[in-house]
């Protein structure tokens, strides 16, 4: 008998009649002979419904009593499903996070899990009681409420998977699993029936957003198998998602698992620094201390002493960076700040490439093929990253798609 | 300094509008040099709101689930409470009744609280922050949120001003006190400064909702001074509103301070019965197997060794009642079963009337005056309660009201 804990998303549970749907599934898993806990988030809209009654009071609020409103919306769904299978004669018990005692530090509205006392649950389980738990939230050690900020059910649900050792953490969604890249621009985009905690924390972070990047991490920190698959599907047509898992020395990795793309990006390129040690750390903290995030960094020290510095930016944060270092002339001198907000960042993603040479020629061969500039490039272990006009996001995602054989 | 304990129900909290009204008057009183606790409601519509989504699920539900469910609405009006307080640079904190630990049976939907631990209140309190507290609900010794029934958040306030020793508990409504007679029925009806707890159990017990009974039973045995005040009143024309107390030795109580009816009657007279012991019984034995509530009951020995029995009951279980007694022919035999449910109650309510003998005769002989026939009459130490046609209504409670002196 394997325990298997199941994550239901918003979606998944924002309305009654898909809230009837997920008991069924939920029961269904528990009669094929395992033990399942199931995290549920609050019901599509209903946070933002109490996110405006708190923004009536004031634009800014309290964050421990913006935790304690907003913590509402999951225990509705708990009370829900624990009565939609209640009234199919099966056993079910709703936990709010408090209650099940998931621990958190005090950060509220971004608090970080440190424990979960199992004792409860495991007791349930072994009474073939379905155990539902309210993602998304917790208690600080003197019991005030936190949560874990927007999407962080998910990471709920890997924890209880950690704690309870369980044998799979299902995390139901709206899409079906990961695929190969986005197949709103490539419809030939593949769904991957497996992927390794590493490749998909750089699809996650790189504009797929499919799953919480700290629920990977955790699940990878952790080594709990983690499967991706829809709610929506019916039983005929219900495939296995995707599983996210440790990479599997068996079997021969692909060169590239997927193609990321990100178009929340904006570049800034300082000309004519002084090239000598410090000159670009001045640059970035002027940055950093406004809050703001670096992503890509490049230096190339040119001739005659001077250096340029290249790096991007979320686009929303494009005009102020501009602002910071127009108003820093007297650090930045004489240089030039040149900034372009009409870039996107496109991705190789694979664990494959750690053993193959070659990949980033290939991928660079490719974008020639099309006439695409690359404007900048940045690679680690199992990605190569480069920054490019948005007018070539899509031919560039295809062109790739297709000359890494992603589709096959 | 004295410790005041404000409770502000589902209208008074209806909206955001009036959630900032009642963080000003919260203010104020703590402005006055007081330290405040303040127990809300749900605003107006919520729970009801809850439950239609239980009642899409199943029509019966699990009471612990559907108590996880409804106490997110108090939760709610907590967070915006204490944001509207902050925002208006206070210091205030909320608690669900679990967080302040109000411990209660695990009789859920209808618990009774057994302990409240007031520490965390106490320290708030001596850092001059205003506490709010959840009403309605608190959670059982293992941890499982329990609510107290509808209109359970006057039991929570009274409880918390017990438990702090509060110099007062006001329970905020849409009325600005208790009346000596409804003024819907009687506009000459005068609103009371004071009235004991004896006598606003009589009152609400009667029909007069303006409080829970069993927050004023816990008021009472507590000596907890409740004050009924308008939430919807300026600070212009704000009143002291009702003070429900202990009786009060110095000052000549009044003959009758109010006369409370109730329309939810009606009555079954069971005549032809054998005068013999145990009679009696058998007849309300069936009634009360059936979960019926018996209110008066007046049996009397008439000739030739048969008596008749006549009680009376809510008017929805009427036909019940009826129902059951006529298919119990064999326990009854030759006894006739006469029902009546076009009838009301119509009662006197006073601790004077402890020391002043006539009050009875002086209310027969006004409803007399006026042609009104008595069907039942019962008495308590402080009440003289009489059954009439439901038509008499009207005229029986504005002939008393003008024949005890009510509107001067």
């Amino acid at each position: 008998m394997a325990i298997i804990v199941q994550k239901y998303g918003g979606t998944s549970v924002g309305t009654i009649e898909r809230i009837k749907h997920v008991a069924d599934r939920v029961i269904k898993t528990q009669q094929a002979g395992h033990q399942v806990v199931v995290v549920v988030s609050a019901m599509s809209g209903e946070t933002n419904r109490l996110l405006a009654l708190a923004s009536e009071i004031a634009t800014q609020n309290n964050p421990r009593e913006v935790d304690v409103l907003v913590s509402t919306g999951e225990q509705v769904t708990i009370a829900l499903l624990a009565m939609a299978i209640q009234a199919r004669g099966f056993k079910a018990r709703s936990y709010t996070g408090g209650q099940v005692r998931i621990i958190t530090d005090d950060a509220h509205s971004k608090a970080r899990i440190k424990q979960i006392d199992d004792e409860k649950i495991q007791q349930d389980l072994q009474a073939d009681t379905i155990v539902i738990v309210a993602g998304f939230q917790g208690t600080d050690e003197v019991g005030n409420i936190t949560t874990l900020g927007r999407g962080g059910s998910d990471t709920t649900a890997v924890a209880l998977a950690a704690a309870l050792k369980a044998d799979e953490c299902q995390i139901y969604t709206d899409v079906d699993g990961v695929y190969t890249t986005d197949p709103r621009i490539e419809p030939q985009a593949k769904k991957l029936d497996k992927i390794t905690f590493e490749e998909m924390l750089e699809m996650a972070s790189l504009g797929s957003k499919v799953l919480q990047i700290r629920a990977v991490e955790f699940a990878g920190k952790y080594n709990v198998p983690l499967r991706v698959l829809s709610s929506f599907e019916t039983a005929q047509t219900a495939g296995s998602g995707t599983l996210i898992s440790l990479e599997d020395d068996d079997v021969e990795a692909p060169l590239v698992s997927g193609i990321a793309f990100s178009r929340d990006e904006a570049q800034i390129k300082v000309t004519n620094i002084p090239d000598k040690p410090g000159a670009a750390f001045v640059i970035l903290a002027l940055v950093s201390d406004a809050n703001i995030e670096v992503d890509m960094i490049v230096q190339n020290a040119s001739h005659q002493g001077i250096a340029n510095l290249t790096f991007t930016v979320p686009r929303g944060d494009y005009q102020r960076v501009v602002d910071i270092l127009h108003q820093a002339k007297d650090i930045l001198g004489d240089s030039e700040i040149i900034g372009d907000d009409t870039i996107v960042k496109v991705s190789l993603v694979g664990v494959g490439m750690r053993s193959h040479a070659g990949v980033a020629t290939k991928m660079f061969q490719i974008l020639a093929n099309e006439n695409i500039n690359i404007k900048l490039i940045s690679t680690s272990e199992i990605k190569i990253s480069t920054v490019i006009d948005e007018k070539y996001l899509e031919l560039a995602v295809r062109a790739l798609h297709k000359g890494f054989g992603l589709a096959q």
